[in-house]
């Protein structure tokens, strides 16, 4: 039995165009073509080519995996021939800028793509995935010849792009870098070092890959400070884009991982490779925030597409497998038993997969879509507001939901019970999938940490009054929505334990910053949940305001899986403000030596 | 880097003769040669043999894994060597009874063997570790002449026993059975079926592999009143024990799993084998919970023998890795970046990691003790109580210890960061290798209905008063203990909430059952999360009451780790009381269409 999934197209056009402001974002400027029957077309389409030619690769990609041959890294079969195949569809030029040969669509477009790609197969969403960032990074602070060189090529997908940024020695750490560059005299640079981790380094998918690599010039200040952003492509090429000398950035070894064994992750070794700066000297940081940033969201959606996908496959199983008889008597006394949904475990399973999934999915569309806003909008008011909410919403979106996603994967997997954890059923690779995203782009403990100790004290607390200011007056003006205290008192009640939390997070770190450190996971997990809490009032409320005739199960749906949401996921946030308020002592007074 | 692992030597003797009872278990019928200093050398000559034979075998065992050739089950290379040795030095003679070759030594004493053996090598241990409950089963339920023809071969490590319960069509719901036996004239029977999952069904570790296969006779009634349990031996034997015929149980396939690759996991069919009833006809279920019991208290040490792996590999890596400095400014200056053990989130983990191990161990071990008490004790009321206190936990130490333990080796693989997911730091190996925990020996969530559904009413909730009796005449007797706020306090808080629940599940079940079966996951989390709090104020106060000369480090962390407990995990119970006593609704109201 392979694990079926179906894109879940009628939910993503329901938060895209009924919750969140999908028809309003093609009134800005640029986006004109983003109207609602093409957007929805654009999902019909790309829902076809990605269950019929990258689901079928996602099991037996696992089961080869990639090998190195020499400095060549070889990937799974198909690969080669679904990936120009998706370049041939034009998939990669979605959301490319219309002057680079782009479809100029709307980021939170192609982040609906990204997500059913990575549903059916999260090792080859990677190949075309780092690309967008590589492209975001040469778009805003490359030079108009970089610009010309390379955007063209990435939106049609004959080249992709990387990020090196991993060392053996840093990885959060990014002031530790030793890789150099020694200026040239025709202005390009020269690096040496060793990049770890390098996602995509090598394969064979694409013409050229284009490597954006952090790296220390001669004269950089230690740290932080002195690290500058070059341009290394496997291939250098001339003033017409042809490809001429190969570049000594070659693939010294890949590693061998717990999951995504189809992502080929390359050591890569620079060796006198010739690079272009980009920026500035010395404020590498700035390009890699913006490749980071883009990358964090794209990996938020590893989370609940790999939770759809745990949904789909569970859900299919605990409806088909017969095992013992509803603890009210038998449910299907013509059959040996029942089918273990009838079963209220089962059940709180499944919809703690489904709650989480559709939640997270809101969240994140949400932010998708205020990133657009940002760009584009006319206001500047609005877009600072959007930009705020993303700068806010972005650690959180990559942490809670790949925690999330990843607890989905395991009551996936348990709803089989030991069929899960056999190879064949395909659940227990969701689980070593999945595993990676709360790890890389920051880990999680890493992403609590921007929230709490860099996002709050931002401009004065000024994120996270956006977000407030959005979610007090949600509530205010639905306190007596129909069936209130199911869904907008649970909401208002964490709401309030999120701003007391926050307080007590803000005095606390007065007297010892230690107090953000202890506090950052807990605090994240319960913006999460609140955050995720508000999603689903808010998809209620949409649902609730439906005319009868328009009713069907798919509304009748998110109301009851908003209450469930609210009785059996949301009250974790009290717990972790108890956790929260018990501060740093248990862990900092605790003797080193007694470790 | 391989993972290192040392045996826990000093908090297994601290568990076992400090704070529990080792050293009145010597006093006890039977049990006279387990005096403590015979005991430590035991563990110490174990340790000895474990960390130099057993645990190099774990990381090529997982990369080799098992292979089928044709109907033989090939091990990785070295396990024959190292099963032989283990058996020359007479381990699995450890508790054997001394009539059959033993050393009759008790459980409590083998079950930390077992637990070094499954950190060091999950795989390995359960070769020998399903032998123990079948030899259990035959002491029982066998025949004279099968106790003279199975017991000593086990005792001697050369017969090896396994479980057959699970076929394609039932896991849980064992009334599903489909196997069939037909009586032969000679008393014996003749097995035909396939049986899905058989641990150990084949390899060539022992002369021969003795199978307990639960069947169903010609005149069995339906449903699980009409199961027997035989004894059906992989090659049969004359009088004198001699090996003679092959029998027809044969391995037909292997799984491929995500982890314990090294675990030989079969499918054993059974065409025309012959097979010997043991106990009385239709009651093999009696049987089957004798090896179940023994089964689950072992499948729990897998968590915390888990957790102790991943807290040794995690430890040297937080104090080895450098990178960022700590909050409050650079710990050590003179290198390049902070280890990363002087972030409060870093020591967060490993201090999670640390409780539940350590809090896990003591409370499995206590319940070890309890069930050689049962055994073995003269005075029949203090058997009964041991008798009590071990059914009701039972099933939380399977459930609680595996489910933290799996959390624990996830933590581990984050400490690790991007580095946890690659296999050579052997950090995500323990990950998949702990996940089967959960599942196997019954679901974690039919061990949450076995301790709510039957444990809980059982002889009219006895079982749960010898429990609270227990705790709360400890923390009546100890209210005023050194730091009472930090240890005996939040118990005795936590103590309340969980009767608190209690009372309101069993009111709530008399209105509809459904209230148990939603309620049974979250209540076994919070029973197990107060257990444990009783077993670390327990253990806290023993360190406290050490004369000042005896006072070091590993009594100071004992009281330092109690008190993170207390404040950062045990909260949990708070939200655990609301997602319960919000009761079945959301799950049961919602409409089957919806999912």
């Amino acid at each position: 039995m392979t694990l079926e999934y179906k894109v879940p197209v009628r939910d993503m056009e329901f938060l895209y165009f009924e919750l969140l402001n999908g028809k309003g974002l093609a009134d800005l400027e640029g986006f004109g073509e983003a109207d609602e029957d093409t957007v929805k077309a654009i999902l019909e389409e790309a829902a076809k080519i990605i269950e019929t030619d990258i689901l079928p690769l996602n099991e037996p990609g696992d089961q080869q995996g990639c090998r190195l041959e020499g400095t060549e890294v070889i990937l799974p079969d198909g690969f080669k021939e679904a990936y120009t195949k998706y370049i041939d569809g034009g998939w990669t030029a979605l959301t490319a800028p219309a002057q680079y040969g782009g479809m100029n669509l709307p980021y939170s477009v192609g982040y609906m793509i990204g997500e059913m790609m990575c549903s059916a197969n999260q090792s080859f969403s990677m190949y075309p995935g780092l690309t967008h960032g590589a492209a975001k990074v040469i778009e805003i602070f490359g030079s108009e010849a970089m610009k010309n060189t390379y955007l063209p090529k990435f939106s049609e997908g004959t080249w992709s792009g990387t990020m090196c940024l991993t060392e053996a020695q840093c990885g959060t750490d990014l002031g530790l870098i030793q890789t150099k560059a020694e200026p040239l005299d025709d202005g390009a640079y020269e690096l040496t070092g060793t990049k770890i981790f390098i996602t995509s380094g090598e394969h064979q998918l694409t013409e050229n890959i284009v490597h954006l690599v952090l790296a220390r010039l001669p004269d950089a200040p230690p740290g932080i400070k002195g690290i500058s952003l070059f341009v290394v492509p496997k291939f250098l090429s001339d003033d017409g884009g042809n490809i001429t000398d190969r570049n000594p950035i070659t693939c010294g070894a890949i590693e061998h991982k717990m999951g995504i064994k189809a992502s080929s992750t390359c050591v890569m070794n620079l060796d006198q490779a010739k690079g272009y700066l980009i920026g500035q000297p010395h404020k590498g940081m700035q390009g890699m925030f913006v490749m980071m940033n883009s990358a964090r969201l794209g990996t938020g959606t590893q989370g609940f597409a790999a939770g759809e996908r745990a949904y789909q496959g569970a859900l299919a199983y605990a409806q088909d497998r017969l095992q013992m008889r509803a603890l009210t008597g038998a449910k299907f006394p013509q059959q040996k038993a029942d089918p273990i949904i009838v079963h209220p475990d089962v059940r709180r399973m499944l919809l703690t997969i489904k709650a989480y999934t559709e939640g997270c999915r809101a969240m994140s569309y949400w932010i998708a879509q205020e990133l657009d806003i940002a760009e584009n909008h006319a206001d500047e008011e609005r877009r600072q507001e959007a930009e705020d909410l993303a700068a806010l919403l972005t650690p959180v979106i990559k942490a809670f939901n790949t925690d999330t996603g990843y607890e989905s994967t395991n009551l996936g997997v348990q709803i089989f019970g030991g069929h899960g954890y056999i190879s064949e059923h395909g659940m227990e690779q969701l689980v070593r999938d999945t595993r990676i995203a709360q790890l890389y782009e920051g880990t999680n403990g890493i992403q609590s940490m921007d929230l709490i100790g860099r996002k709050l004290p931002m401009h004065n607390g000024r994120l996270m009054m956006r977000f407030l200011t959005r979610v007090d007056a949600f509530v205010k003006e639905n306190m007596e929505m129909q069936d209130a205290e199911r869904y907008i008192k649970p909401l208002a009640y964490a709401v309030d334990i999120l701003k007391d939390t926050t307080n007590w997070v803000a005095e606390a770190a007065k007297e010892d910053p230690n107090h953000i450190g202890a506090a950052a996971v807990d605090y994240l997990q319960m913006f999460g949940l609140v955050t995720v809490a508000y999603m689903w009032a808010e998809m209620a409320l949409v649902a609730q305001q439906k005319d009868p005739e328009q009713q069907d199960d798919f509304y009748r749906a998110k109301c009851e899986t908003a209450s469930f949401y609210m009785a059996k996921l949301l009250p974790k946030v009290q717990s972790l403000m108890l956790t929260v308020m018990t501060g740093a002592d248990s862990l900092m007074n605790y003797p080193d030596e007694c470790f």
